[in-house]
């Protein structure tokens, strides 16, 4: 989510292989240099194909001596999305041609922001065909993997001048009425708030599904939504003799 | 919707062909004979299946003489649910032998509500293949089409005792959520109150994109979700030097 003050990212750690196969990975990688740039990718979709994407970026980024370009080389955010955009590609490539035909089973989407010295913050939604859309005014924010159940509360209630607890606290909302409907997702959640022109790794941790607060935010707003209906008017029915 | 005083059903008007080819078409129907029964049929997919499904219901009910039997003939809630399914599987079955192959193109769900004299007011989901499933205490109530942006607000909002009025409010509202994200979902809305036991059909009408009330429910609801967030304690972040 793209803020004024910066970046705020989320990820849940369910994967599954099938409703009776799921397990907790960290879906959220950051590389950074002090003072020079923080770079912040969240997957989702085939976990195998996720991971291979960022352990090359990974092996990339450690061995500077090499040729090939790294993330912590790039000279913009465009340049690094355009960057994890072609590896993207190339892993689902490679899959796909040892044997299984093409269809969406090694298929993963990305959302890579952050920012580089020189540059404003960014973010970037990378779609598995290798291109990729940035957030701006009219779309602050980008949902990867199950992202409809989550979406009503962002788009009502999403603030660019927004506070990084705030976003937090949204985002964790979001979140829970995700988890109430689809299996597949689940905590704990990974988060990083990064705050604009800091150039190094803000904010982060892990929000877990028994932690005090979240409980008290899940039910919190099973209420809250409660009231909030009861605060608007009823619909008018001509008559309705079972409200005698 | 299933509450203690009846049913409550729901249904936009919105088909479409495509992005670029919607239209308006009713997706509800009711058969009744005041004093023994009310049934009510929602339909979702493919709309020459739909159609075509009410349209035989129809006709059987139209012709007594018929040897067919017919919704306004049969002496159960579970009579008339297998009676439908059992149609739309015979219209999607005609459909696709007629050249193209079997997948979800033809397909459709349906939701059938209602009260036969001498039993319960019932409501059923029933699937493209035929069999079906009934609305229980745990699960009372049922959507079709595009039903994750909605089901977030019923799952948390939902009460058995709730009055006709504030059933019509929070269907309102969560085809609101809902118009707000998915272009194929559009107003007016279609709507049934059937009130247990009265064995006639109850309150209909339609409610318009540009309804006054509708209106003020879609914008009243957007600051009562802001509100209802605020409420809730924010996030503690160790430290957050953006808000000192």
């Amino acid at each position: 989510m793209m803020l004024e003050r910066g970046l705020v990212f989320m990820s849940d750690t369910r994967t599954n292989a099938g409703l009776d196969d799921i397990s907790t990975f960290r879906k959220m990688a950051i590389w950074e240099t002090p003072g020079d740039r923080s770079i912040t990718l969240m997957a989702a979709g085939n976990l195998a194909t996720t991971q291979a994407v960022v352990s090359l970026l990974d092996e990339r980024s450690k061995s500077p001596g090499d040729r090939a370009p790294s993330l912590l080389g790039v000279p913009s955010m465009f340049q690094a999305a355009r960057m994890v955009a072609d590896t993207l590609k190339e892993v689902i490539a490679q899959h796909a041609d040892t044997g299984q035909r093409a269809d969406s089973t090694f298929n993963a989407t990305l959302i890579l922001g952050g920012q580089i010295k020189g540059g404003p913050h960014r973010l970037f939604l990378i779609y598995p065909e290798g291109n990729f859309i940035e957030a701006g005014r009219d779309t602050p924010f980008f949902q990867i993997g199950e992202t409809k159940y989550g979406r009503p509360i962002l788009v009502r209630a999403y603030d660019p001048k927004m506070s990084f607890q705030a976003a937090m606290k949204l985002l964790l909302v979001s979140f829970d009425s995700t988890l109430k409907a689809n299996l597949t997702v689940g905590a704990p959640f990974d988060f990083h708030c990064y705050e604009a022109d800091s150039l190094c790794t803000g904010q982060t941790g892990r929000v877990a599904g028994d932690d005090p607060y979240f409980l008290s935010i899940s039910q919190g707003w099973g209420q809250a939504l409660r009231e909030a209906l009861d605060m608007l008017p009823d619909f008018k029915l001509g008559k309705d003799p079972s409200d005698a």
